[in-house]
C-alpha cells in the first residue's frame, strides 16, 4: 500500500499550481531570475518520517529562515540573557518605526526582523569573532538541523550585498546605540552570507522538526539543541515570525512559520511536525503566496493548529484489580494532566494493600510528570501500601521514593 | 493518600504571600476597597479534577477576564466573519494609538483591549439587542462555563459607571467609524455590567477548562461551544492577551492568559488545563502581580508551556503478528502524527491477506486522525487485504472505506 | 477713478470658477446641501478698509474658523499660563494619534484640532460656566471683530449634534484626563454652536484684520484684545493651523491661516491685512479647495507672504544739518531697526550743540523703538546736548528723559 | 554718544552668566573639551550695523546652524522643484520614526533634521559631484554670507567622523529609498565637514541678516541669494529650525531659528535682523540653553518677534492740495497696502486735472506695490489726468503706464 499522505500533499500544489500571483523579489537580480514556478512541499514528523511533493530536489538560498535558527545557535551561544539584553520578543506590530527598535532600550524588537536578525548574527560565538568563524558556526549548525552538508551561495550573497544599504543603515544605527558592537560593514556581510545558505523544502522541513522534537534531529538522533532554546526559538515564531500579521497568522493558520525571500518558508508545531515549502512568488507582505496557502490548507485539512481541539490528548490512565492488588496503568507521554488523573486514581486506592503502577506502554515521562508520579508512589509507600512498578522499557529510571528506597520491579 | 498538587499549589502561594508590591487599582473605590491580600489558584484539567489553593471562596468581578468569553459568545452569535469584520486579531503593541484602532479599517485592534471589548459586547445577540438581553446573555453563558450561577455585582457596575469617560470616548469614536452600531452609552453600560460579574479562582479555572477541552465543560460534560470557537479564542489570547507584552509572556510563561483590574487572572493550556489565580495588587502594566508570578511558577515548575518539550505526544502505534493477521494498534488521541504513523505502518505490511486495526485503546479521533486511517483501510482493502475492525468503544462509527462497505467487526 | 484691487479680486475668482474638484462636506447633511459654487474673497487692510469680489451677501456658519478667536477669547478670560496648561501649541503633524493628545500631559496639542478647540471652549468665561454663557461670550466677541451682530444657525447646529460622536469620543477622553474639567455632552453642545455662528467673507477678513492690527478693529477702533493675546493667536495659526501641511502652506503660501468645513477660510499678515474666503467644496485635507487656491495666488500675486522680502521695510532715518542744529527725523512706525539706526546717527552728532528729533513723519512707536529713542536723548542730554523734540502729532507723549526731565518742545 | 544697544547687550549676557546649568556635546571629544563659559551675541540689522556682545573673537564649528544656509544653496544650485522632491518643509514633530522620512515618499521631512540636511548636502553643486567641490561651494557661500573668509576645522571634523555611525545609518537608509543618490560614506563626509566650518557670532549675526534683507549682504552689499530662495530658508527655519517645539518657540519667542551643538544659535527676523549666540552648554533638547535665553530676552525687550504688533507698520499716504494739483505722497517701502491706500487716494481724487505721485520719500517698492501703483497711475490718465510723478531718486524706474508712455516728470 502507498501512504496516502504525499498523494495529498501532491493535490494540494495541484489545487494551486494555477496561482500565478506575486512575483519574485525583485531588488536582489539573483532573486528576480529564480524559476517563479517551482512548487515544493515536505513534512516531517517527529518520529523522523518525512512526505514530500512538487519540486524536492531544488536549492534555493535560506533567507530569513535562518532567523530562528540563527537565534538557536545564538541562544546556545551567549545565554538566554545576553541575548534577550540585545535583542526583543515582542512583535514588531505596524512598522512606524524604521528600525523596529524598542524606545528606551533601542534593542530590535525580535530576532525575526532585520535589525533583530542582524544583532543575533553579531551575538554568535563571541564578541569581536571573525566573520568568517560565524558563518562557519551557523552552516555546521544548519547542516546537523538538517542532516546534511551544506554549502553557501556566493553568488546570492554577492548580488545581494551590492544592494545592502537598507541591512547596513540598520546596522550603523545599531552601533550607535552600542547595540552592535563589532564593525557593521562586516556584520552585515556575515549576515548576508548567513542568508545565502543553500537549502532544499526537505532541508527545511528537517530543520523545523528538529524544533518540534524539543531539539533532536528527528533522524539522526543527535539532540542538536536543549529543549529549553528550542521551546524559545517556537515561541519567537509564534509571537512575531509572520512580521505584521501576528495575530491573523497564529489564530487562521496556527503553525509558527517564517518565510524566506526567495520563497522557502519553514513551520512548526511542537510534538509534532516541521514543514517547509517552496513557491518564490512573493505577496505584498514579501512571504511567500503559495507557501502561505499550503500552510493554511495543512491547517485546515490537517487540523494542524496550534489550538486545534484534541491534539494529542491523553486520556488513558486506568485502574484495574489484578491478583491481590490494584494495578494502574497509563500509556503514551505522561506530563501534568496524566500524571494529575494518576495521581487521584492513587488517592482513591484504600482496599489493596498492593498497588501496582503499569508504565509499560508509556513512551516517556516529562519532567513534571516523572515528579509527580514518584511523588505518589512515595506518598503511596508512606500509607503502608506495597509499590510495585513494571516498567520493561526503563522509562522511569532510577525511581527513587525520596527516602532511597525503589519500588519493587515486576 | 491526599494528591501532592494541592500542597504544591500551596506551597507556591506561601512562597508568594510576602510580595506585598503593586496596589489595588485605584480609579474606581470599589476595586480600591478590596483585601489586598486575598491569594488564590485553582487548576482544572481538561478530565474535570481541579485543584485549588488559598482564598477558594472570595468572589470579585471578573472584569477584563470576561472579554475572551464574551468573544466566544460574540463568535457563536454572530459568526467569525462578522466578528472579524468588526475587531480585528493583532496584539495591539506599544499604545502610539489612544484607541488601537487599526489604521484602515478603524476596527479595534482585538478583543482582549477595551476598544476591541466593548465592539464585541455590541455584537451579542444581534444589532440593536436590548442591553439586558446581552447582560443576560453573558451571564448565561459564564454560568454554564463555570458550572454554577453566577451573577453581577451592581455596586462594582455602579462604581464603574461613575467613572466610564475612557470606555465612553472609546464607544463614541468606534460608532464615529460605523465599528459601533448601538447607542454608546448603553453599550458602555452593558458592558461595564459584564464586567462585573462575580467569579471565584475556581469558576475561573473550569471557564478557561473549558476552552482546554475544545469547547465541553470538564465537569458537566456540556459542549459549550465548537472547538472552531474555542481554538479562535485560545489564539487570540496567546497573540494579545497580556497587552503590550505578549512576546515576553508567550516565550518566558507560554499559558495563553487574561488577567483583570480586579486581581483575577485565567490561563490556557489546550489538552491539558485551565487556571484561575486572585491577587488583587497590580503591577504597572495593571495585570496581578503575584498571579502574573503564580504563572511563571506553573510554567517553570510543571513545564506547563505551549512549546514545552513532550507536551502530550503520542507514540503509541503498533504493529504485532496475530494469527493469520497483522494487527496494528493505536492509542490515546489520534491525530496527524500518530495517524501517519500508522499509514506507514500499512504501507508496509505486505504477508498477511488479514490487516486488523485495533483501536479499543483509543480515546478518540481527529477529524484528520478519521480521514487519514479510514484511507489507509480503503487502501488495504483495494489491494486485496481483508481490513478488520476492533473498537469496542465505537470511537470509529461509521467507518465506511469511500465504497459504502465497512470493515469487518472483531 | 475705481481702484484696481477689486478688479484683481474679481479676476481671481473667475480664474478659479471652473475648478470644480473636491466636494462639500458630506457627513453633515446641512453643509452636504450647501450651494457648492458659492466663491467670495474679501481683503480688509490695517487702514480698514476692504475689498470683495463674488458672494459677499453668502453667509454660512463658521465652523473650524472659530477656533483661532475662541483661543483669544479664552486666553482673555483665563490668561496665557492656565490656558497653555490645558492645550498645547504645537502642529500635530501625521495623524499617528486618533486624538492628537500629547504624551505626557495628555494636552490636546494645538487649539486648532478638536481637542484643543473643545478644551479651549470648555475654558471660556471660568470652570462650570454655564453653556449659554459660554456661548453668548463667543458671539459677542466674534461680533465686536467683524463689526456687526452675528448669530447662531441653529439648523446647522442640531445637524452636527446629531454627528458629534467624533467630538464626544474626544471630550469624554479629556475628562479621562481632567484636561476636561466640565460635562462632555454640555461643552461639545456649547462648541458645536460657537461653530454654527453665521458669517460673510466681510466678516471673516475683518475679524482677522483685527488680529493683524495687534487687537484694534481697523474699523470701530475697538480694542477688542491686547497685543500680546493677538500675537499668540496669529502665531499658533502658522504652527499649527493648516493641519498636517503646516510647512508647506507655511513655505509656499506663507500666510497664516484657518479653514471650516463649510467652506470659509482666514488669513492673516500681520501690520498688513485680514483675508476672507468662501468656496465650499473642500479638498481631500478638508480645507476648501478654491480658498486655498486664492491664497496661494494673493501670495504669489501680491507678494503676500509672512517672509516676502521687503515687507513694510523702513529705512527711512535721516540726519540733516539744520540752523544752529543737527535734525534727526525718522517715519513710519519706529521699531528696533529704525530706533537702532537714529542711535546710530545720535552716536554720531558731535558738532551741534543743540539735536532736533523730527517725529512728525512717525505713525507710532513701539515699545522698544520708544524705549531706546528716549534712552538715545537721554544720553545726548547727558553729554551735554541740548534736546529738542517735534511731535504735532504726539506720537512720543511723556517723553521722560530718566530724569524727570522733558526735551524741549519745537 | 554711546550707542545703548551694546550696553544692552551686555546687560543681558551678565544676567545669564551665572546660568551654569546643561553641559557641552558630550558624545564628540572635540566638543565636549569646548570652554563651557563662552558667552556672545551679535545682532546684524538689515542696513549693516552689527552689535556684539561677550566672546565675539571665539571661534566654533557651525555645525547643524550649516543647514539653512547649505539648503539655500541646493536651492540655487538645484531648484525649488528638484530640492522639494528630495527634502520636505514639515515640522518632524514627535520622534516616533527613527529617522524622520515621510511616509509614502521617503523623503525627510525638512532640512533642518540630520536626514534632510545629508541629502541637502548631497544635491549640492550636481549629482556626482565630489566632496571636495561640495565643500568648497558651501565654504565660499558662508564666506560671502559673513563677509570674510571662513575655514574648516580639520580636528573637529576627523573627531566627528569617527562617531559617525547615525549619520552612516540615515545615509544608506537614504540611498536605499534612492533618495540619496551618491556614496553614503562620501556624502557624510563632506556633511560632516560642513558642519565644521568655523564661526563666530558676528559671521552668524551677518549670515542670517543676509535672510533678513532677502539675499543681500547688508555690508557687501553683495546679492547672495534671491528674495525666493531667502523666504524659502525662513520659512523652514520657521516651521522646523527648532526641532520639536517648533509651535512652543514660534509663539513665545517668534524668531525663526536654528542651533548647533557646538553652541552657537542664530536667528532671523525678516527686514529687520539677523542674530547669533553662543554658548556651548546645551539643555535636554541639544539646544544652546544660555543662547535660547537670549533669544527669549531679545523677544520680551525688544519685540523681536515675527507677530509683534507694530513691527515696520507704514501708514504714511498723505494727500495735499498743491498749486492746480493734487499731491499723493508716500514713503519708506510701498508693498500692498501702502499701495492699496494709495489707490483708495487715487479713487478720490476728481477735481484736479493734474495729479502728482511723490515718491521722494519712498525707500523702494515692492512688486506688487510698483505694479499696483502704476495700474492707479494708468486708470488716472485714462480718466483724462495729468499724472506727474516726483521720484528724484529713481525707486520707480521705467515707470510705463501700460500703453508705453511715462508719466510727466517733475
Amino acid at each position: 500500500m502507498k501512504s496516502p499522505i504525499p498523494d495529498y500533499l501532491d493535490e494540494v500544489l495541484e489545487d494551486l499550481r494555477s496561482d500565478t500571483g506575486g512575483a519574485t523579489a525583485q531588488y536582489i537580480p539573483e532573486l528576480a531570475a529564480a524559476d517563479p514556478d517551482r512548487l515544493a512541499a515536505a513534512i516531517t514528523t517527529t518520529s523522523g518520517a518525512t512526505y514530500t511533493a512538487g519540486d524536492v530536489g531544488t536549492e534555493f538560498s535560506i533567507q530569513s529562515i535562518s532567523k530562528p535558527f540563527a537565534y538557536a545557535a545564538a541562544l546556545m551561544d551567549r545565554g538566554l540573557e545576553k541575548v534577550l539584553s540585545s535583542v526583543g520578543v515582542e512583535p514588531s506590530g505596524e512598522a512606524f518605526n524604521e528600525l523596529s527598535l524598542e524606545g528606551g532600550t533601542h534593542r530590535p524588537k525580535n530576532p525575526m526582523i532585520n535589525a533583530g536578525a542582524i544583532t543575533t548574527h553579531s551575538l554568535l560565538v563571541g564578541r569581536g569573532a571573525a566573520q568568517a568563524s560565524r558563518v562557519e558556526h551557523v552552516l555546521d549548525l544548519f547542516s546537523r538541523l538538517a542532516g546534511r552538508t551544506l554549502r553557501v551561495d556566493e553568488e546570492v550573497c554577492a548580488s545581494e550585498l551590492a544592494e545592502a544599504d537598507r541591512n547596513l543603515a540598520i546596522a550603523h544605527m545599531l552601533r550607535t546605540y552600542g547595540v552592535l558592537e563589532d564593525d557593521p560593514h562586516d556584520v552585515v556581510e556575515g549576515y548576508t552570507r548567513q542568508c545565502s545558505i543553500l537549502v532544499g523544502v526537505r532541508d527545511l522541513s528537517m530543520m523545523s522538526a528538529t524544533l518540534a522534537t524539543g531539539g533532536v534531529q528527528p533522524v539522526t538522533g543527535e539532540r542538536v539543541m536543549t529543549p529549553e532554546v528550542a521551546r524559545q526559538v517556537m515561541a519567537v515564531m509564534a509571537a512575531a515570525g509572520m512580521y505584521d500579521a501576528a495575530g491573523d497568522w497564529l489564530t487562521r493558520v496556527g503553525i509558527p512559520a517564517k518565510s524566506g525571500v526567495a520563497g522557502g518558508m519553514v513551520g512548526v508545531l511542537p510534538d509534532q511536525v516541521g514543514i517547509g515549502t517552496l513557491s518564490p512568488r512573493l505577496d505584498e507582505h514579501g512571504n511567500s503566496r503559495r507557501g502561505s496557502e499550503i500552510f493554511a490548507r495543512l491547517s485546515r485539512d490537517m487540523g494542524m493548529h496550534l489550538f486545534a481541539p484534541g491534539q494529542g490528548r491523553l486520556d488513558a490512565v486506568t485502574a484495574r484489580e489484578g491478583e491481590h492488588s490494584t494495578v494502574l496503568a497509563t500509556q503514551g507521554t505522561v506530563q501534568f494532566t496524566a500524571a494529575a488523573e494518576l495521581l487521584d486514581l492513587m488517592a482513591e486506592v484504600v482496599q489493596d494493600a498492593v498497588v501496582e503502577l503499569d508504565v509499560s506502554a508509556v513512551h516517556s515521562f516529562t519532567d513534571v510528570g516523572r515528579r509527580m508520579t514518584l511523588e505518589g508512589l512515595r506518598r503511596l509507600r508512606l500509607e503502608g501500601h506495597a509499590v510495585r512498578l513494571h516498567d520493561p522499557g526503563s522509562v522511569l529510571p532510577q525511581p527513587d521514593l525520596g527516602d532511597g528506597s525503589l519500588p519493587d520491579l515486576v
